[in-house]
């Protein structure tokens, strides 16, 4: 560490949105500097980081301008094309995750090939390349099949749970590469978040459900209300082999299914994550300090709880563009709820921010921040 | 509130140093944008703050062309000329804490005036303006006698403890406005932090327990241990009431001494204090959220601690620039330690940073603050 000037290291960050802004914070307690890759000023973090470079990611000339005195490079989103990060290491710059480990947020074939490779439990699938695979594969696994983009897809976006060929056609469709999975009558879903430092120290998060609207996140439940601790144990058991397993650096979120037949990993993402970011408050380490503790390869924070429930209500955007006008109310009302903006405008169904409620009573808390966010998002008072 | 953009309000703040720095994570949460009038762009905040704008706090041209925009001014410190702020007012711009109150942390004589009008407990004091006057003073009160430069002091600076004529003398020497006091002989500091917002609300932080070397607070433990509920409730009766008396909007920190014949008031500051730096993990809302609430006349956030006890101590700068190095220890050591850097050069006596310490166990939670905060200043392992 010797070599970092007395105001700290620099951290790379390519993208600008909210999982960058979110990480100023702890950059700044720390002495950490943060350096953004933005798409344009008005971005998300270029908002509040100062040194902002304004670049596209796809292009390998922008990011090694952008790498350039910085003392390790990250991750905003996964969208960064695997081959320049390849080149980036190869020139000698330090880049976590790095491409090997992150080939598998990248690409859910790749994933699903590893996955069951190292024996964590996956739903079945297959590549598939023409709606005769999905119906072969159908008529093996039953409908309805899910077809997923192999790469690219967020949010939702990406995936057609298909229960007739008629909806397999439409899939197709769109162009991109599919893959099948067979569908999992789930019971709930839950996710753990893990950090895994390049050294290899690594530690879990608790287990939360995540409640899911139209496949987006729009409120998590931390810790998981009445999982047993088998199961609990299990699913950090998976994440913290997935990490180490695939070799990630930074911080490694695993949605999973809870259902009859057991937990079943979802999706996988290698970066601070909408299901985490109950930890700003919820947590004495946030995710979004874990990951910069980890990036650097310094000892990771304790991931203790700070109150015994935790709930995380999302903040998407509805017809009004001007949700400050509603500060006043929520904070009059609940004196203890926490408001997260992203400086984002307000766009229908856009993440735009994020409440998060903290006490010893679960259905008080999930009643708070579910008031703090139904009034945000639509001035009605629940 | 529904003139602001989608974005939030712009809060400008006079004054570079670290508590602007500590604003921008809840300003970050909050979606407010900030701007800083900096002297130069390597201070504190100007290296976490997009909008830094440079200029002399002392020159009233800087300060109007600064505070076009902005929705409400505040201070990073006290040192903007009070002519200045009433200018600033008399154009039509918010600035808050206003000039009316601002001048009972600017001027000590101001301040002595009228809490003694209001009867909070002073010690007995008196404008001087030579040796003679002191003289006459300490025939009536006894020696030592406290001189105060009137305006312009801080940490120390600016006080002289004075125990015969000859050290008189030598305060006179400097040349500038001086008062006396008596001194206190006190068992302990404390300090009280309040909030008020111009439409009158309050809250108070719980009384804390500062702790002081050469003048500099080093510790401060919160709640202050072992202090009786009355004397508690007492203190913070007093801040609240000079709050409200003086029209404070903003924060309001009372130091006190505890003293044989009670609580008496030292020093008055009308911003984030030093001793409110523990609220950032040990409150659920930090005393920079609230300054920001309490200035744009948003219901106020609750104090209500996190946790048992919290410690937070002062990191001084040293012989040794670089600090970072030393971050693998004590994020090894301790896990659940809080570190706060301030962006800032090392220089020796400098105030660069603190960390927070949280538990259930005061004697612990004291060590583990202790041990963090001297190894990061010195390397040495207490």
């Amino acid at each position: 560490m010797s070599s970092y000037s007395p105001i700290g290291p620099v951290v790379g960050i390519v993208g600008a949105g909210q999982l960058a802004r979110m990480s100023q914070p702890p950059a700044i307690a720390l002495g950490v500097e943060l350096r953004v890759l933005a798409n344009n000023p008005e971005e998300s973090a270029a908002r509040v980081i100062v040194d902002t470079r304004i670049g596209d990611y796809r292009d390998l000339g922008d990011l090694r301008e952008f790498a350039k005195g910085c003392d390790v490079i990250t991750f905003d989103h996964e969208h960064v094309p695997t081959d320049h990060i390849r080149a980036l290491a190869a020139n000698g710059y330090v880049v976590h995750p790095g491409a090997d480990a992150l080939v598998h947020a990248q690409d859910k074939a790749v994933m699903r090939e590893r996955l069951t490779r190292i024996g964590a439990p996956c739903p079945a699938w297959a590549r598939v390349s023409s709606a005769d695979d999905v119906a072969s594969f159908a008529a093996e696994h039953g409908w309805p099949v899910v077809l997923k983009a192999v790469r690219g897809g967020y949010d939702g976006r990406g995936v057609w749970v298909c229960r007739t060929p008629d909806e397999v056609a439409e899939a197709f469709a769109t162009g991109v590469e599919l893959m099948a999975e067979a569908f999992v009558p789930f019971d709930r879903e839950l996710a753990v978040l893990v950090a895994r430092s390049p050294h290899g120290q690594g530690v879990s998060y608790p287990v939360v459900e995540t409640v899911q609207e139209n496949g987006i996140c729009v409120e998590v439940i931390a810790p998981a209300p009445g999982l047993d601790q088998e199961q609990s144990a299990q699913a950090q058991r998976i994440a913290l082999t997935v990490a180490n397993e695939l070799g990630v650096t930074g911080l490694l979120a695993v949605e999973l299914f809870q259902s009859e037949r057991g937990l079943v990993v979802n999706e996988l993402a290698m970066r601070p994550h909408n299901s985490g970011h109950w930890t700003i408050e919820g947590a004495t380490t946030s995710q979004f300090e874990q990951h910069l503790r980890a990036v650097l390869d310094l000892p990771l924070g304790t991931p203790r709880m700070t109150a015994q429930h935790v709930v995380m209500a999302n903040l998407l955007g509805g017809d009004d563009p001007d949700l400050f006008k509603r500060y006043e109310h929520v904070m009059a009302h609940d004196p203890g709820i926490k408001l997260h903006f992203y400086g984002k405008e307000v766009r229908p169904g856009r993440k735009i921010g994020h409440v998060t409620a903290l006490g010893s009573n679960l259905d008080e808390v999930r009643a708070r921040a579910r008031h703090a966010a139904v009034y945000l998002m639509t001035g009605e008072y629940t």
